[in-house]
């Protein structure tokens, strides 16, 4: 049976007169484009191109909000918000980009949340079920994106919402399937081939070699690449070149319901 | 035949820890709400309850852009938009507040434009055809309302957009049908009741008298009120009160398309 | 020998056309105002205005620094700030008002921090020392306010830097001198009379009665009150006179360097 | 006697994870910074490391303020502030930098307008006297950078406030001292030399000659150097080079009072 996976990718982070990005050369190699929402990167305009760049290469659109910080970048964690704020924050964000794509003859498929929002979100089960309530309530067939293991693939399985588990092709993971943190040598993976085989392995096995030694059964559906700097643009490229070579399909994923598990 | 009505109000206006606007009691009378978007005034919370609020008392929702311009509400011009600038600005607006109402089971059935984008659209037709280009192809349903005799109405009608008309109770008019400007001398009407005789005349007479006497042709399906300080809920208690007592069916207006002029 | 003792509150707290606070009831009772920067509320209009309003009251102008973020109102902790973000964050924000009180003949002689960012500077003692250091290379003759029995006050008091310990009349004290939680029975003080006496018994005695009914030595140069709805006003303006009936001179503080403790 | 020329340049002008400008380049060329404030671009850390940066090369550090506009960078116009907030809206700005300009033992020594607001200053005389006076009232000494033939310098220039007159190496200028417009052919100097030239002789005939042949008294204290782009930095680079070469002296222009004239 052909196997399939899905590349993802956060795009149009640019803003007003600041450019940020290798946004043309990601489509070329993406299939789900995460584009920011104007919080802490994006604006109309920039949302508005990127979604007619993410058409015009056939690559899926999906909202990738975040925390109202453009100087942070949404990189800071802002601490206190209650259950109304941080659904309204997602949908007001989703349903921006929901317009713009509209106008262009496009729909926004997935969500995936950005930085600290999406680290507290995956650690943090209260924030993971409001987040995952928030989206069920605007759509209950838009996808949610989860690093596999996380609190908030557990929510969104547990609330039947759409789900696409992510992993990241250049990073170690521990035993229990989280990720190493970036500090511990050996977290990051620098050799593109060597990222490469560790997803043509997952898609075999169903399974992550630890940075123990130990097989994790990790399973998922599209794999996050980056496009900051040549290195990372390299990497992504060669992945997607190996797996087509191994006769994997690389297409835009297909939501994973929890009844189908 | 029976007149129908309806009358329409700026809510959602607060914004973060600060209160502005009587949106309870305008919901008592009004019977469409145009709500803030977070670029002039409102935020996510604020617009979600809103909606709310407007739902309990049935009052039809409507999104509420403007320029991006929190310090000055959105009142200052602000120059040199380009048409892509345009139009992306109200589809974000628009999108961030369907997404809020969708969530709660409403939607959003008209927009009108705030402040100093409404006064451009409203004077200069280069701006106003872009803007029902860009409400156009976020949505073909989607009610413009428009100030009558002004550039932004022709460009609706031109473009076969829905249209709602709109009348001031409290403005005197010109031979042209435009508003007579603030400043001059018996341009605002404070009195209640003559206000209401007023909306009532060009009910049933299809035209309102100018300042000069004359009989200006003005046909309209909305008459915006406001709640800032007791005379103004005052006067839109009693006009609501007079429309009733004379028979006319005050209800959310129905998009007047140009085929049925 | 007569007692001073200072009143100050936290002033200019509106944004472009939203109105927040009691200024000019407050500015008849208290002698130092914090005044917002701009980045959880106050603008360049509202700080000009505060700054005159202050001076014709013969109040002392302060800054009152916070996060940037006007929808959470500074209220809302924001984490990940590094050193030179935390230092340039305050100082910006302090000489933003320096250049407005010094257009108006004013001048800025003590800063407090706002919100999250007080709360923070409070418990965490990293965080204390780069907020002093930060004033410290501004202007050493600036004074610090803290809560007594803070990191804060460790803080600018082994740094030498000139220091202004506050009280709350109307909260409650633990043992160690910190004040009991809010949510706890007994942490507000809601009768101006007995708040009044607590501050008179403080100056004194040097020291507060904690919950418990233990003596906590505590000495203050401050005392913080409150102009958020009638209730608050009501209990300034009782504070204010209870403590001239008393004889305690009050006026802006004076400055208490380490080496005078 | 030797002939004496400042070069100035917009540095600072990047924004929280967004970079922007050739500041590093710059700072080996220019005498004098106009530091962004983080209105239009610019933060309190990118001001800061500006400001270092410009003391470690040894070039005067001014402030270069604009609307509070990011998204469209200064450069759209905002009509209907009032005299309060055209001057505050400077002076929050200036002050904020001065803070951070001190607290490296740094002083803000001259004033730039930026972007729309420069534009809206130059044309307008009322614009221009309440900048000038908003300036005079913050400090007596800063020095305000205006385009030669323009309602700014003659406001400063009226008003006795320490003016230092500006031109272009890379624009042609009209029968007035005024620019050609962008659009006319020829308005633009591409050849680093011939602009060079022009400085050249603007130095030694105290005129420049027009496109029309006409020569127009221009004299100037600065001359605006641009770092978008390698042919922006080359001319840069190219019109130093002659001058120094030429034996003008580069260096940080000296105030001209008006009772110089």
């Amino acid at each position: 049976m052909t196997k399939v996976i899905d590349l993802n990718a956060d795009l149009g982070e640019s803003f007003g007169p600041w450019r940020m990005g290798a946004d043309e050369q990601l489509l070329e190699i993406i299939t789900s484009a995460n584009i920011a929402c104007g919080f802490h990167a994006g604006d109309p305009v920039v949302m508005d191109r990127t979604v007619k760049h993410a058409q015009r290469h056939g690559v899926a659109v999906g909202a990738h909000p975040g925390f109202r910080d453009l100087e942070g970048f949404g990189r800071r964690r802002i601490h206190g918000l209650d259950a109304d704020e941080l659904k309204t924050l997602v949908r007001y964000q989703v349903g921006a980009l929901e317009a713009i794509a509209r106008a262009n003859g496009a729909s926004v498929g997935h969500v995936k949340l950005h930085g600290a929002l999406a680290n507290m979100a995956s650690e943090d089960s209260a924030i993971a079920r409001l987040y995952v309530e928030g989206v069920a309530a605007l759509d209950p067939e838009l996808v949610v994106v989860a690093m596999a293991a996380t609190e908030l693939e557990r929510a969104a399985a547990e609330q039947g919402q759409p789900l696409a588990r992510e992993i990241y092709a250049d990073r170690a993971y521990n035993d229990d399937g989280t990720l190493v943190n970036r500090g511990t040598p050996g977290a990051m993976i620098h050799d593109a081939d060597e990222a490469a085989d560790r997803v043509l392995k997952m898609l075999d096995e169903g399974a992550v070699t630890a940075l123990s030694g130990a097989k994790v059964p990790v399973e998922a559906e599209t794999v996050c690449v980056h496009g900051d700097g040549p290195e990372a643009l390299a990497m992504a490229e060669t992945l997607r070149r190996r797996l087509e070579q191994a006769g994997v399909r690389v297409e835009a994923f297909r939501p994973t319901k929890r009844e189908e598990h």
